[in-house]
């Protein structure tokens, strides 16, 4: 946690906030902080700055905040993920939170396991935690959207070109020679297939859709490892800021 | 399991393997092959090629194999990682291993926890599972050596500088302005703090080694997100093979 993230309902008047759950014990345990200490603090969807803590004890923590810097930039990213196994699931989306994308599409695919849609891990509270978890790591304070997509050719035929509309439209896919594109500053729409991959009509679908399949080369990664590879490749010139 | 690693052990004659472990539940099991059907193998530290499987029941599979193409080219740089938690450093040496990544020391540095040292994932056999998971996920052959140090100052001050010799050496570290290189062809050496990072003293050491800190950005990544996207950043070229 390198950000303490405030809620409105946090906020006693405009520059005092109480803490009493989880961040409190945070403050005090891990940050081991003490009365008149600065910390990171940020409001969810505004701006980051600073609390300086005015009264602390184990009941509750006030914080008297000023928040006037704007959080770290976006990446220019919309993200289409088949749905991963749940526990990679929550780590996929932790760092794509962390790194800085903001929409994520978690869509069906033929090697999606059916199972994997019952789990609680897509319960809206449960992806919000992870999501504020990520943000929390980056000191960002933008909360990330995701949407469900069930079926794959509806969303991809209907719904996928006017999301991706004035976007660079690329599939990662180990089966084509078309290098990833790197260094790139344009907004982008990238969609990343299951393990074992997406399925030749699938690939078809995609690209009549718009989407062209690139490749990162011979070594197959796991998409927890392919995230943050085509991410960070992509965007270099972002992660100088 | 996008290849089938094989031991030399496992060879009957020059070219007739039999697999009786593991490898034969996931041949039957995941990748539902029967006989004659054609699989990627390979040979620890040695060339890959295919296997026709010549005979399968529930005892054991024979393999005709034939191996002669190479394994993916080794990524040029040296990993030096103070030692993350115990499940993070399972995650964290998979994808390096699935990346490219053949030299890894784990080292200690103030910020990493006494008992992150009593792992069993410390084990020789432990970490040669999930070296093997990694290399299995790649279709490489070409085992990863991982050295433990256990004492900082001593290393850094003794060791790093022949370790590190005639290459890049970068400490990824949030506090510095300098930004991180990228697109380069050259043997690397990439130091990576824990957890909150490497205290001061411990960036001057390293400094003193010839380590320059450099920065990826606003964002603060964990270990295991800042491995892929630094790898992937210094060396995009290397992802177009």
């Amino acid at each position: 946690m390198n950000i303490i993230l405030l809620h409105e309902n946090d906020f006693l008047d405009s520059d005092t906030v109480i803490l009493t759950d989880h961040r409190k014990d945070h403050i005090i345990d891990v940050l081991k902080a003490k009365k008149n200490d600065s910390l990171v603090c940020g409001l969810v969807n505004d701006n980051i700055g600073k609390g300086v803590i005015s009264n602390i004890d184990s009941a509750g923590i006030e914080l008297k905040v000023s928040l006037d810097l704007t959080p770290p930039p976006p990446l220019p990213l919309t993200l289409i993920l088949a749905l991963p196994r749940p526990k990679m699931l929550k780590r996929i989306i932790e760092s794509a939170a962390t790194l800085g994308v903001k929409q994520i599409y978690l869509i069906n695919s033929w090697r999606v396991e059916k199972s994997f849609w019952q789990s609680p891990v897509l319960n809206n509270n449960n992806l919000e935690k992870i999501l504020i978890s990520g943000l929390e790591q980056a000191k960002d304070t933008v909360m990330p959207q995701i949407f469900i997509k069930k079926l794959f050719t509806p969303f991809v035929k209907n719904e996928l070109p006017e999301i991706s509309k004035n976007s660079l439209c690329i599939t990662a896919h180990p089966k084509t020679n078309n290098p990833c594109p790197y260094s790139i500053d344009q907004q982008t729409s990238l969609a990343i297939g299951p393990e074992g991959g997406f399925i030749d009509l699938e690939i078809e679908t995609l690209e009549q859709a718009g989407f062209k399949t690139v490749s990162l080369g011979k070594r197959i990664l796991r998409t927890e490892t392919a995230v943050p590879v085509i991410i960070s490749r992509l965007f270099s010139n972002y992660f100088n800021l």
